[in-house]
């Protein structure tokens, strides 16, 4: 069973992600990503997909044109766990 | 310009996609695909990728695990024009 995080840990990840937003209703995080062009958005997705397979750790996302529209959340703990933390990371390395 | 379907090639072109909607309001085609996992879905994904670079027509589309939710829309006419026919029977065809 995955771990929800703590307050204390997900305060302290957050501030580490200054790029996603926090979504208290689900305890899920966001992130809106743009590309110059479909070919780098798909770039940026099949390489986080790579990973996301890897780790056992999908995300949901939406995509149209250059833009990735992510969220991030472990349905196993119902909220942020660790995996979600190194997925958002992941990415930001990508973009 | 891209030309918007008339009211008759648009009834022509969905009775031959029994498995999409059509969304009256945004005149765009839907259908929400289902995988066994996340590793067939995006792999969909990714042929449907290839094909939307090279036709220069992009779906907007949002996956999470195993489904891939679709929409088709001609962004230049406003609508349904042959080029979201083609690009939902190849999907078809991909799944």
């Amino acid at each position: 069973m995955i771990e929800k995080l703590s307050d204390e840990a997900r305060s302290a990840a957050l501030s580490g992600l200054p790029d996603w937003t926090h979504d208290a209703e689900r305890d899920a995080i966001t992130r809106q990503f743009r590309f110059a062009d479909f070919s780098e958005a798909f770039a940026f997705m099949t390489r986080a997909a790579l990973l996301a397979e890897k780790m056992d750790h999908h995300p949901e996302w939406f995509n149209v044109y250059n833009k990735v529209e992510v969220t991030l959340i472990t349905h196993d703990c119902d909220g942020l766990s660790e995996r979600d933390v190194a997925m958002a990371k992941a990415m930001d390395g990508f973009a």
